[in-house]
């Protein structure tokens, strides 16, 4: 069902069956040396005896890391025409006071009573119920075991109150000493810091990269011709100070993200044009309704999911469409793949609905996008904090009638009373547009005067000179606060996810490799030798000279060792095209490409093998199509 | 003389003249209004009143920002087999007490004794004197001036002392107020935070992205088969606290890097084999004699450089070429960039030798790399506070003699005294490696035992049970500890440069573009309509689709306006090439594609336009190629 869609051309061929967890977690120990011994990401500074939550990306993580950011500016920027920017990490404090972080970007802390050990409640009440359960097994009588299984599903809901009740009644105690814990108390995630000698102005790491992206909305606007809807993009990092970090790149303190704010009218958000092309893919989904009957995903036709109100409009469902089939590109098994709703009470403070793409990893399903309509909640929050309106325009083609406030002026008495400057006020108070004629009404309703600065001079206007009245009136436009679609990708947590399903063992078990999609791989393809000799390594350099005009990145090996070996090494760490020569090729003007998975070879003119490359690695044709065009060469290579 | 070299294919042709500071000074005010109106880049947080020292990039700069990026990968990383790693920017505060920023990476700082607003005392004792210059013109006596000009010459190289005397002996005062300045102090650029609620690990924001790469050094080492030389390259944000910002782009306390650091050995550096290709490259160097004798830089041959002993050593001397070549690529003047060598007193305290890219702005000459030999400084350092040793063994292909201190135990003594516990004292202290044998002969010079912990026991060895004895041994291999060639290049600044140097006005000043590099430009082509038709809608709708298909990114402008307005809107930010489709190019299947810089257009089979546009983009192809191979068209566009 899922994967048919997928199969014509399809390049992952390994991907036709489900990776489930148990696969998974069997491979795991296999993979974690693999990690470690190509560096493919490390813990960072081990030298120094290591920060949780801190990681460092090797070579092979880094240029995968590179090469799934690239992708995501073609399938998304590009695609969409996104505005992509490039916003501070530095935010002064007033900026996430308006956003809601300073008050509410908070996990709940508790501390051992005596050695002031921190642990995030959630994580301890959990880790320690489970263990319960794990240890005292049948023992447990059932009403615990289930009063314990219900706190683990909702635990991470509890606020304060909630939080130190149950504290008190399961008797969670410190993980280590077994000592009292301290009140739950809400820590604030966000990394502070301090800004120039003398302002010293409070500051934070951004938690999210969206709030750069609200804060340049007007001027993006601008370049969008005053126009919505539209995108803004951006590739970076956010920070959080994770209380107790632990699960490799899934939590970290220092995270790479990519996120899209799509500011769109919500009077128009339901339709999308492009959504037309969707309408029959079939996505598993997780909604709020089969959760709440404690069902498992089910492939949804995509136009059906709307027609149905499962997921709210047609910008929101684009979107999952968009973000499923750029995880699939890049080499996630769309059979591991599900979008969950969010429940009304874990959605983040700004969000009005959510669905999180979530991935089977041999952790369990991990969320790495959050698909989040944050409807107006941004923007409104920096208009009223900055006073500056963040609104867009709605241009009608033929004018419409609208209720409009007027404002009726005493103009006479005014004049009598202000005299010159009577005229000055009566002109700014016709002008104020129609929420500040708003205010000014509701404003007069329990107060006698309202004072205006006016070119720098303080011309009080009494209620008793102005009247407001409702009046239907034809208009050619009327502003708006756009609302906002955000997809927001975690980089880290997509890179573990291929790395897991693109692992792979041979026969045997202690040749891995991975089979990356090539535009993902970290290195493109490999260029070995038979034996070391004079004479293939001028060909191996032209070789490599002309891959590197192309910016195709490769690898030698004119290592003495068997070429089984050699291939064991690049195939060790993803390579997928390995060209080789020998005497027979270089008589012939040829070399030998060998594919990772297939370990499949073929001949191919040496003039040819550069563009071949280019072209399979930026997708424009896959091994299928190298395999009917060239002669194919048998060899046992894995005796070596 | 420098430009010859480039003349052949030189992409820019606008080029062959100079830029100097006064050209570039008259197009500031229009280049500073395309800024703001096209977003290129902005400050940041303006809604909030903004943050002296950070900006935002908008699509254009953000794109050119990318593109730069990407190519350096294609140059640097790919073309010299560079482990390009990513880091984290948080780093504990031992990290930076060991590279030695925490007690040296300051500028001094003076307040204003009353109000206490900060000044860099450095720039505050420049722009007074550069005031007062200024401002008295002939008044000023010939001796008070020359005092003047020496200090500001200087000034940057004070220590504390002798700029307290300056301040005084010149009568500073704060700029504003006029009050007194206090005392210059230190004050430490980086950005100080705390990790985590329960360690609360101090730890600083990077103020560099070298340090991750030092302390992956045995990682990499050991990726590269333990083989020096190699490379590793970040690219990745600083952060300096700086005192009190201002260049726009040129002086943020958040800035994007790319930084290289080239493992090599120490004995090996003077040579370089690829360096070869670069003996008759010209490059403009202004050497520390040159300088000393207040003369301009000249151009040199690089292989003269190097044997005149100009530049240290060829691997040094090949990345100035690389680097030269690089800016050169993306679109800087090469007439507008020197190469000057540090002065002794102005290194930074981990360098050895320093030579800086300069590129000549508006603002004068601006330092945009900076390629520094820091010798074994940093491993050494991370070393000495960790006790692990980051080193590199040289393999011998035949055995060489070498003085290797010899420990001669009395085995006797040892067994008699510690029973069994004796051999496993022997066995340690013969094993130890040769730096810590000398270091157990210089601790023996005045110590009467030492206490080795072995397997958990505490075993005392006495200074009469050994000597030492220097022999000369035949080795296969002797450890060390590789130096470090660092090029660091500043991405916005350079960007910066790319804006100043690419910027062009027509005839009419009001019609400004850019004269990017294809591969640097934001955009790389426009879809452009001579009138709205749906006719034209459809074949635009397909042009744009199969561009992105090949990753390209394009603007359509479908808007009423005349051509004219839309060739100026996409020059503006600099799109180098423009589609048009017209009723005529309709009929035959063709489109027109124009050239930012000439203007020229030509008439293009549309099907073959999409892989034109890749090539010119990639460089692969330049326009007076595609002048070549397809008839010209005349149009007057301008007077539209």
């Amino acid at each position: 069902m899922i994967l048919k869609q997928f199969k014509k051309e399809f390049y992952f061929s390994f991907m036709l069956q489900q990776l489930n967890k148990e696969v998974l977690l069997k491979r795991r120990e296999a993979l974690e040396q693999v990690i470690k011994r190509r560096f493919i990401y490390q813990p960072a500074f081990s030298l120094y005896g290591g920060v949780a939550g801190l990681y460092d990306y090797g070579p092979v993580g880094c240029a995968i890391k590179t090469n799934i950011e690239q992708y995501w500016r073609e399938h998304f920027i590009i695609e969409e025409d996104l505005f992509e920017i490039a916003a501070t990490i530095l935010t002064p404090e007033p900026v996430l006071k308006a956003s809601g972080h300073v008050d509410r970007f908070t996990d709940l802390l508790v501390c051992d009573s005596k050695t002031g050990t921190g642990y995030r409640a959630d994580k301890i009440v959990t880790e320690t119920l489970e263990n319960r359960i794990a240890k005292e097994g049948d023992k447990l009588a059932a009403d615990v075991k289930a009063r314990y299984l219900a706190v683990i599903k909702d635990v991470d809901t509890f606020k304060e109150d909630k939080m130190k009740e149950v504290i008190a009644e399961l008797q969670i105690k410190a993980l280590e000493t077994g000592n009292d814990l301290t009140d739950p108390t809400p820590f604030n995630l966000m990394l502070p810091t301090i800004v120039g000698p003398s302002t010293k102005l409070p500051a934070y790491l951004r938690p999210e990269t969206a709030q750069g992206m609200f804060l340049n909305f007007a001027r993006l606007l601008e370049q969008n011709g005053g126009r919505v809807p539209f995108g803004a993009a951006q590739i970076g990092l956010g920070f959080r100070n994770e209380i107790a970090p632990r699960g490799g790149l899934l939590r970290c303190r220092e995270f790479q993200m990519a996120e899209i704010e799509y500011f769109v009218d919500p009077t128009e958000k339901s339709t999308f044009k492009k959504f037309n092309k969707y309408i029959n893919l079939e996505i598993p989904l997780l909604s709020r309704q089969l959760q709440a009957e404690a069902k498992q995903h089910q492939p949804f036709k995509m136009g059906d999911a709307v027609k149905e109100g499962i997921i709210n409009n047609e910008t929101l469902a684009y979107f999952i469409c968009r973000t499923y089939l750029y995880l699939v590109e890049i080499g996630i098994n769309p059979v591991n793949i599900r979008f969950r709703q969010h429940q009304a009470d874990e959605m983040a403070h700004y969000s009005s609905d959510c669905w999180d793409a979530e991935i089977e990893m041999s952790s369990g399903w991990v969320e790495c996008v959050g698909l989040a309509d944050r409807s107006a909640y941004d923007l409104n929050a920096h208009s009223a904090a900055t006073g500056q309106k963040l609104q867009a325009a709605r241009k009608f083609k033929v004018p419409q009638p609208r209720q409009v406030l007027q404002v009726i002026l005493d103009k006479q008495k005014i004049g009598k009373e202000l005299k010159k400057d009577g005229m000055a006020l009566i002109k700014y108070v016709e002008a104020l547009p129609d929420d500040e004629k708003q205010e000014l009404s509701d404003y007069f309703q329990n107060h006698e005067d309202k004072v205006f600065n006016i070119d720098g001079k303080d011309l009080t206007l009494n209620r008793q000179l102005v009247k407001f009245e409702q009046k239907t009136m034809n208009v050619m436009e009327e502003k708006f606060i756009p609302h906002v679609i955000e997809p927001a990708f975690g980089i880290g947590r997509i890179l573990q996810a291929i790395i897991e399903h693109s692992f792979n063992q041979r026969d045997d078990p202690q040749k891995t490799f991975f089979k990356f999609s090539p535009r993902v791989a970290p290195v493109k393809c490999s260029i070995l030798s038979v034996v070391q000799s004079e004479e293939f390594d001028v060909v191996i350099q032209e070789l490599t000279s002309s891959l590197k005009k192309l910016g195709i990145s490769c690898k030698t090996d004119n290592a003495g060792v068997a070429l089984g070996k050699k291939y064991a090494r690049t195939d060790e760490i993803g390579i997928p095209f390995a060209i080789t020569v020998d005497k027979e090729t270089l008589a012939a003007q040829s070399v030998t490409l060998r594919e990772i998975e297939t370990t499949k070879q073929v001949r191919v003119p040496s003039v040819e093998v550069p563009r071949l490359i280019l072209e399979l690695s930026a997708g424009l044709i896959l091994w299928t199509d190298v395999l009917a065009k060239y002669p194919v060469f048998a060899a046992k290579e894995e005796d070596a």
